[in-house]
Parts: structure tokens; sequence; C-alpha cells
């Protein structure tokens, strides 16, 4: 999240080709539980993983409580491009509170986001943007956020395909969280995002319930007011989960090691290095934009979803690269 | 955890009396869930709540994603005199510790430490009670303070009951732990105590896997040491999961309001109004320590599981209190 926007990448592709996901049968009659994926090595790959984790009797067999699988959101479970989508709620939240703050109209980075200007944004850097997320993101309780957001995500829609953003996650994925809870795992959201800008909706969209989503935070305080407890957001950052914030926010909530972790970005590289460099069943995966036509394309220049290390490491450490226009059948879900 | 010792509770009582436990048959002709519980009005209060939250029909139906139930450790699921046992822990690890810190010898608090002398721990106050968890508590990695951890617990016995001290877990608490999951609850540990000392053991002693477990914790970081990923203690706080920082850390951890909460002393009061001070179903419980011939009597004096505060809110709430030694078949498991 904490990224200044860039103009190249907010450039808008027009061309919108969705392939319909059909449900397939395999050769052994058995339904097949990950249908978006084409008969490819990642899927191969993912399958072989499962079962020998979860199969009793693997020499790798791994005891259903320690199975657990951490899952990156912007860029690996629903879409990142042309910004985040907790930047685009930032800036409408700026817009939808300038009536009550007029100095924004001639302060930076609030003039920038009023006006649309994401070279002036650009320019605010990562500083700009703090200020930004504190001025919209904090100053209300737990529960009046959680109202903003589920508003504004039940209302907004994405500007190149029209949609709501929820229905902008990845069909692929979705099957496989289900897939893998279906043989054990308990799956968890680590983002680099706001913890509490997923809760309202990761249960309903990812069937991952908010005690398992991990991400970054501010600071909040307890107080008794009028005699009614509150939760009060404060505009101090607490905790930043990415990188090597990443493994700790896992330790923090989770307390063990995962065995499995899907990344896209090098905001994955530390995630992915804590959970497979390990003995035993281990999975990593990377998803790596290819396809500019069916969604975006974009690695080691893209400054949301910077993907350079982490690809390289890929390479090094096995870790399984799904490459998007040629892996997934499907991008997102067909209602 | 960080309050500083006190003398008078550190009293060891002689008398040791533990009643036997046995399963009883209900008049329904059902196998009773709590058969440690004497049929008192708490027992009674715990079943009409469990009853009317996870009842399909009842009014006050709560669905099974939101039975969130939280307990406090010390003094709500375990015994927590004459000292916290992570205090006692502490001490022995100072004094392990020693030989590799000869300074120790003559400097505060960890001389008096050394030398068992209370009056001077005491003495140090909460600032010496944070040297000495600094010093046993950080500078090793996750993995080796997990280690140091599972060796004592399992070595170590209290010094009154002889015991691990994890048989001096109370068996009416695990009933109703596992009475609550039966009915669909999920059960989490809210503790002051540390978050890293309690993981360890939580699953096989109270069935609470170590992301279900809440705590004080401090600081790690993330570092690749010749290949091998590493989490690193580092001799900072990062969180007091204590009094405010209850209803702050649920949120963290849990991202919704519980709607039934377990505590015995001032520590766990906001976590109280947090959970029970809503609409629906609500539940607030607190163990009040009156039984000194089986186990401890104390409260509103007590340093350790001081209950002063919170037994006042608890008779203006309406939480029911639990008074050992009327309400309690058996305090311990009986192996």
């Amino acid at each position: 999240m904490f990224v200044p926007p860039d103009l190249k990448t907010a450039a808008l592709a027009i061309a919108v080709s969705l392939s319909a996901a059909l449900p397939t049968t395999g050769a052994s009659g058995q339904s097949d539980p990950l249908p978006s994926w084409n008969d490819t090595a990642p899927k191969a790959a993912i399958v072989e993983f499962v079962e020998k984790a979860s199969k009793k009797g693997s020499p790798d067999f791994v005891p259903e409580p320690e199975r657990i699988a951490v899952f990156d959101n912007d860029g690996t479970l629903w879409i990142e491009h042309p910004m985040y989508v907790q930047l685009a709620f930032a800036l409408d939240r700026v817009k939808a509170e300038a009536p009550n703050h007029p100095e924004w109209a001639t302060t930076q980075p609030f003039q920038a986001a009023l006006e649309g200007d994401m070279k002036a944004l650009a320019a605010a850097g990562e500083k700009g943007l703090m200020e930004l997320i504190m001025a919209t993101h904090a100053g209300m309780t737990v529960t009046q956020f959680q109202e903003v957001v589920t508003d504004w995500i039940a209302t907004e829609r994405d500007p190149r395909f029209k949609k709501p953003y929820t229905e902008l996650v990845y069909q692929p994925m979705l099957e496989l969280l289900a897939y893998l809870r279906a043989n054990g795992f308990k799956t968890f959201i680590v983002s680099g995002g706001g913890i509490e800008f997923m809760r309202p909706w990761s249960e309903k969209v990812y069937g991952i319930p908010p005690e398992q989503v991990v991400g970054s935070s501010i600071k909040t305080t307890f107080e008794m007011k009028d005699g009614a407890p509150t939760l009060f957001r404060l505009p101090q950052v607490n905790f930043i989960d990415d990188k090597t914030g990443k493994p700790v926010g896992i330790q923090q909530h989770i307390g063990r090691k995962p065995i499995a972790a899907f990344g896209n970005s090098d905001g994955d590289l530390e995630m992915l290095q804590w959970t497979t460099l390990a003995d035993g069943a281990r999975f990593g995966l990377i998803v790596h934009h290819t396809d500019a036509e069916r969604e975006y394309a974009y690695d080691r220049k893209s400054q949301f979803g910077h993907l350079d290390k982490a690809l390289d490491a890929a390479a090094i450490n096995k870790w399984t690269v799904v490459d998007m226009k040629n892996d997934w059948k499907t991008i997102f879900p067909e209602h």
C-alpha cells in the first residue's frame, strides 16, 4: 500500500476479454477442484503438494493443525492495477471529506488527490501517501471505519472493468482457497494492505474470516465514552505488514510457520522464504501478471506489485510461477 | 505479568485437598457437559447463555462464525499464585543464564532474582521486572525461545502442589472450553502474559491453537542468516495485552467483538466491558478465588490477580461471578 502511485501504471487498457470457465471432469471421473486452471505445470505442482501434505501415509504428511497457507491479497487474490484498491478508497475518501476540510483545496497532498493530479501525488512520495491514509483511515471508531469500507466497497466500480472490486478477484485463486480448505488447510491473508480495510468483506468474498486476516494497521485506543466501550482509530502507524514485516506478522498472528505461501511481488519475498526454506512439505507460488489483454502485464518495472527479486528467488528456490496468460483459463468469476 | 511480586501473596499455603470429580448424569439422561461445576447459579447461567446463542430459532441466536469466546489465562484458566507462572519462569531463566552473566551477581534486579530476595525484587518495581523479562525472553530466535519454554514447562513443578504447571489448570474451565466448542464457539486466550510463552503448550493443554492465542509481546525482526530465514526476539516491548490493551488486542487479532468473556481480575475489566456492553446474546464471567484450602483465596488486596473494580462492575453489569469454593466441585484435573 505504501508506494507512491505511478502514472504509467495508471494508464487504463481498453480491451476486455473474459473467457468463460467451464467446469471440467478429469480422466478419473472425479470433478476437477481447479477448473479455471489450465493443465500446465502450476496446477500439477499444486495438486502434488496438497496430496503429499494431506494424504495419510504420505512420507511428507502434515497434521491438519499445521496445514497453514498464507496468501498475499493485492495482485495475488484481487486486482492491484491501475492502483491499489485501498489507494482508490483513500482518494475517494479525501473527496468525500473535502467539504469538512476547506484547507485541503490548497494543501498538498490533498490538493493533488482532489484534482486527480497523479504527478503531484507521486511527487508527495511515501510521506504524502501516509498523510492521505492517516487523514482518511483514522479519527473515527473501528465500527465507523468498518461501515465506511462496507459502503464504499459495495458501491464503487473499477474504472476499466466497471465492476465492484470484490468481483475483480481471481477465480483460479478462489478455487485454490476452496481446494486447500477441503484438504484440511487453514487459509490466511497476509497483506501489506490495511487489516481493517480487508476484514469487512474477506469472509464473504474469500471465505476467510476476520481472525484469519493479517495486515498493516494503525494504532487504536480503548475508552469508555458515556458508558459505551469504544475503540478509536489513531493517526499513528502500528505495524507495516510488508517485506520483512510479513514473517513478523505471521508469527504475531498465527504463531507457527505456514507450509504454503502465495504472493506476486517483492513484498512477498520474505514470507515465501520464511515459509518454504524449511524441512518437510513446503510450497511457494508467485502469480506473474502476464496478461495485458484479460488483466494486466507487469513485473520488474511496476510500482504496484513490483516483482523483481522475488522472481529471481523463485527460480533459485523452485517456487511455482503462474504465467497468468497461459496457466489460467479464466481470470475473474463469471456471475 | 507486569506487576511487581508481592511477598504476602508469595506465602505458600500447606493444606491440599482435591476432591474427586465424578461425571454425573442429568435428569434428562444426557451426560452433563460440566460435571465439575456444582448445580449453582453460574452453571445454570452458562448453559442458558450457550443454548440461547446456539439453538436455531432462539431469538438471541448467533451465527456460528460470530460465536467468539475469549479467556484470560492467569487465574482464569490456570493458577497464578504464589506468583505468575511466567515470573517463576523468568526467575529460573536468570539462574540458568547466570554463569554467562557474572555481572548479575552484583547488579539489581538480577542479584535479587538469584538470591530469591523477593523484597528487593518488589523494590525494583515494574522497571526491574521488565529488565528481567527482556534479559530472559529476548536475544534468541523465536524457535529457540519455544524450545526453552517447552523444556521448562515439561520439567518444572509448582512449589505447593508439586505438579507441572500445565496440570494446575482448572478442570471446570477445561470443561467449559470443550462445551463452548461443542456448541460452535471458537475459543481464544486473551492474556496479559507473553503470547510466545503460552503458544508452545496451549493447544495440548486447552485445545486452543497458537493462532487463537493473544497476549503481550516483544518485538521481533526477520533476517536471512547464512541463507536461513530467522525471526529474532528483541529486548523491546511490542504490545501489552492487559487492561485497555485487551480490547485492542482482541480487535487486532480477532477483528470482531466476542460474545463471551471470562476473566478473574481488574486486568480483564475492559475486555468484559467491550464484550458484554452491546446488543444480543452476551456473557461475562469472573472467577473469584475464594478457596484457600483447595487453591487460594484472594481479591481486592492481591497483587497477582488483583480483583477490585471488576468485582464491583460485575454486580452492575450482571456478570456471572464464580465462587470457586461453592461453585466448583473439583479444581484441578485428576489424572
